[in-house]
């Protein structure tokens, strides 16, 4: 168990999912495609309905990003583009598209590993998510598994550089 | 031809495209999708890549809207997720994850019929185009066959309240 003080409310729970996400991400980096992965989990069964990276490269689809095939794949599961009972759990914060589609599809929960000063939308560049607009702001933790997700990520940009 | 003062820069090229969107989203109506649809056209050969409407009610997938669907079916086409080379006409203003969309595909111009005042991300509720991260901002029309395209929304939303 991490002792260190921790600066996220994540539980452990989300932890372990983090960690299926993070394994996610690596394969996403097989391919070429930037490390990101993502889970969709129903929190009341523990139930993981999708697991799944970013394709954007390997498929030549830019709405290949981990978040969107997560939500894609849980849809036709659930047989409903509304997934308000599901968690998401996700290696980096979302893009405006990913974020765009997360409150679309009102999930009300979505856990972040690293932050995207580059591209975020839940809170770096853009808060799409809490904006007034909207009639429920869904809960967004950062900090699950950040070091890992953000030392994944350094790596693959240092790989590139080299290669 | 129309000759009341135009509020718009759209050409008479853009209408005839716009027209071919309109027809696209009368065919999201006629399966209970609301009427949105979306031509993907390489400017310079004149050549329709994609032709799409709202998806979203019928395949049960958040994705499915017309923007993500041309952007979608069109990099099939080229084999690549940058369409920087394309114009994107859709009836109604994009929402966030379609806006998020265009953008990560690099499509430079926007040209759209009706603006969104509830979720509109290309200027209304939102300006996700024109954020001084992005390197290159598209250049977004509205107004084009704006008419036609709000009035469609209308009787779509009033026949949903009487049915």
């Amino acid at each position: 168990m991490n002792t260190e003080i921790r600066e996220t409310n994540a539980t452990m729970t989300d932890e372990s999912y983090m960690l299926q996400a993070i394994h996610q991400a690596r394969e996403a980096a097989r391919h070429g495609d930037v490390p990101v992965g993502a889970v969709l989990v129903n929190p009341t069964s523990g139930e993981i309905l999708a697991v799944s990276h970013n394709t954007r490269e390997r498929d030549k689809n830019v709405a290949g990003h981990a978040e969107l095939n997560v939500i894609q794949e849980a849809s036709k599961i659930v047989k409903d583009w509304r997934l308000s009972d599901c968690t998401l759990y996700v290696t980096l914060e979302p893009c405006p598209m990913c974020a765009g589609a997360i409150m679309a599809a009102r999930i009300p929960r979505v856990v972040c590993a690293s932050k995207d000063p580059v591209a975020g939308a839940m809170g770096s560049v853009w808060s799409l998510h809490s904006h007034p607009v909207h009639k429920e702001i869904p809960d967004v933790t950062f900090g699950c598994c950040e070091k890992e997700a953000t030392q994944m990520l350094k790596d693959f940009f240092a790989d590139r550089r080299q290669g």
